[in-house]
């Protein structure tokens, strides 16, 4: 699944109406081009006729500058009317991670990005609680406190926005952000913020999900990670897991047991962002793992 | 887990308001009448305060009769205020199974009577529709076919509960029946009645689950047994699975990796049912695995 | 994953060695005999520089007649000192199933067959016993009862591989035979004979598993389908999964929570085969699920 | 099953030969100190005709000090040949957390020690590496670069011996300890260190469990926590899990994958064990959920 980091190599996306010839399109091209295919993966969705790809290719020594690579490729693209990106897949992408008190998605977030299993920059971690601090600081982050009310919210909303648009940030994590964003925020970055909900969705939505499992009954709790929409808990789930509880268990211990599945989904969606392994299909998502 | 068929065994489940001593009295009557414990389950609910115990027991050489033993125990149940029942270990439960047209947990559910692997006595098998008669010959079980409408649903009902009086059936068992019971129904077998639902509850309630949960991208799909109640898909939960699933699978693909998961849940459920595992808590269940 | 049966569809799987182009060609060929590829999955090994690819295409209206197509097609496939073939996507391969007195898998793989869940004709059912003759014939299938005794054994599998001849099979399931087939008989058939065996392997390899994972204490049982060759238990593995035991589980606990996953694992792989989603690689497979 | 803080209460664990009347002798003898049971599990292993508890008891108004209870039990438990201890369930047992080069499960324990999810007090962190040396300070834990060769590991080992007695420690981890420990001191502390391997044991035992495992091409991979003994990857198991995998992920892929099961396998043993909820059973374990 995962590529292992080496010579230059490049990801290119596409999303298109599908039709004879897609493929053979772009690999002839990519052959033309002397590129030599590593992964790639295909998917067409009969009910919406959309087609979707992923290919990791690397370039050869008879290949072009890869500007002059992209730029005939665009016409290719046009005319199939793509909606495309070529990545260079050793780019770290900028993020900023939006957290509250709960530490054990940024405690296991900062780990993978200090190994190198999440190829991230972190630009920023926000808070607004300062009790973090400490914990970004040994990994050498900037860290911002900006505290929140209901009053203030569009303004401290201004600062993360200033914040991600001055470092570049691509992506923002919400690594248990117990804040709900303004649809105005949500409107601006739209398959660009990740969310981990404490739920099997859409299951449990809102407020306090794991004293709503425990209430219900259930004997699996789950944690979901999904691309943030204007509507709550609502947005394209990008992946899920759950683990298995039992009678004896209390809402404090499915919050305990919970905490590992939500460290992992999000990590996991995370990595695939990153490694733009996501394409948004509506209000679903296509993962090519 | 699952105990092995042989000597006298008796399973004795309560249900009472916790208090210290309740284990010493009734573990202190066993061994005074010479039964051995086998395997013993307690749950002391810190939030309702109530307290759960399951408990196989053999007799020895010098217990009483088993009506005398039963007659001794229920003052000490009284002096509890126990909610209390004991079962003859080896005793096979009379069921009746309500099937509508898709026959793989009703398949999968007679393979497990046949070879013994669900302790039960399979009274009868009713369907709305003819077409598992054969299935039930080749079983040497009676089939019955009560087609039903709106209006016939009462009249249709009663025939049911005829077959269940008659036969002494104490459990019936929904294996995808695609009628909603009455109210009636439901209050005259409460706690008695076991559906699967496919769907990871209180997900994708109602019709359709496996097209909801396409529609909404899940990435793992479930399904649930509960105790069924008044309320549609409501009742106390007993066992859950789920699978994964991904963006390639079609409605079809769900609905076919659902099937797997809904007879092993469903098969659990009655298991744990026949043996005596599975204690109302309210909305909720005790599963004594 | 699983493609849903439809109008004329083919299925061309590839191995060679790895290069730039290969996608490229093929997807270029196909384009031009307008053929639409509805699915498709590479994957090149980087330690051993050999590509695989599994693509399911449509014919349209002016693809040349099927014949012409391969023809042409041999062309490309030399180049590239391809191992390859076409599948008719309709077509259902013919099977033989051995199998001793367990029936388990052999009940499960007759409700798949006959729900066409598994698209496959049983061309027959053998067993060293006689107990399953009525299993068979309630599904109208034939059954042969050849007995084999060390003395007879090479004599009872030349029967066996008289019908396989006769009847064109060209799979071969052991759904719980539990005769080790001689060498010889491997070597007619490598990568066309598919065991179940009951552990997770490499642990656990030959008789009794599961008193030997017993034995050992471990906290989880498994199940390995996998090709048969001359080595016992060591042939390509094409999938496996598990299931939570713990220490009250007894040794007949394993073997009925293990018959639940050699049921599903067995009829995956069987799938899978019979989709032709499976390359092998050596003493590995690429599965493309 | 955990059990949240709060008051005064103790865990009683029993081994002993199984007859009739040990649970009321216990619970009889509980009751009579005015001791609430709060948790209770027993197990009686048919084969061995061995008996396992484990009891949670909260003391009463009425009870007698803890001291003179306990020598009260003592009788009792000479009676049915016990053996048995009581652990105030607040007290942190020490541990020495043993570790080479990789961080990931020592990341994870530290992150749950810090949490308070992992009840225990770290008397030293031990490496053979001096890499480490800044996690630990940031936790402000003790850590010892104790370096090893071949020659010098008695002398090593007497080191961390030392460190142990010092400190009162009752248990090492293993936290990916890439040294096997000399017989001499695994006879030291039997049931009382704890590893981590990297492989589904018995599955590939000792070096390089995942090259052994991408080599054979399995399709699932797992980790095993045991307690150590002189045999090599041999010792009582207490958990497993497993992860899927396919022919897509490298070497290097599985070592990712794995890293997460290993955290969370190991981190579930150490709780397992701090919560007494082992009890050792030949060369198998108890392990009371």
């Amino acid at each position: 699944m995962a590529i292992e980091p080496e010579n230059e190599h490049y990801i290119l996306t596409i999303g298109c109406p599908d039709r004879t010839g897609i493929v053979a399109a772009v690999a002839g091209f990519l052959a033309s081009q002397d590129c030599f295919i590593r992964e790639s993966s295909h998917f067409g969705d009969m009910e919406t006729e959309r087609f979707f790809m992923r290919t990791v290719y690397l370039r050869g020594q008879k290949s072009p500058p890869q500007e002059s690579l992209v730029a005939q490729f665009s016409k290719i693209a046009t005319d199939f009317q793509m909606d495309w990106a070529i990545y260079d897949g050793h780019a770290r992408p900028k993020v900023v991670i939006l957290v509250s008190r709960f530490d054990h998605c940024l405690n296991d977030l900062l780990y993978r990005y200090r190994t190198g299993a999440l190829p991230m920059e972190i630009a920023a971690i926000v808070s607004n609680h300062p009790e973090l601090t400490s914990l970004a600081e040994w990994h050498r982050l900037p860290f911002h406190h900006f505290p929140v009310t209901e009053e203030t919210k569009s303004e401290q909303e201004a600062k993360i926005l200033g914040l991600i648009e001055e470092s570049g940030a691509e992506l923002v994590i919400l690594a248990r952000y117990m804040q709900v964003l303004t649809p105005e925020f949500c409107a601006k970055m739209p398959g660009r913020i990740i969310n981990i909900h404490h739920s099997f969705l859409p299951g449990f939505k809102g407020a306090k999900p794991y004293q709503q499992a425990h209430a219900r009954g259930v004997k699996l709790i789950g944690a979901t990670a999904h691309y943030v929409t204007a509507g709550l808990d609502e947005g394209p789930i990008i992946d899920q897991a759950v683990e298995r509880v039992d009678h004896s268990d209390t809402t404090e211990a499915f919050v305990r047991v919970g905490r590992d599945i939500e460290c992992l989904v999000l990590a996991r969606a995370v990595r695939y962002h990153l490694e733009r392994r996501v394409l948004l299909h509506g209000v679903r998502t296509v993962v090519f793992r």
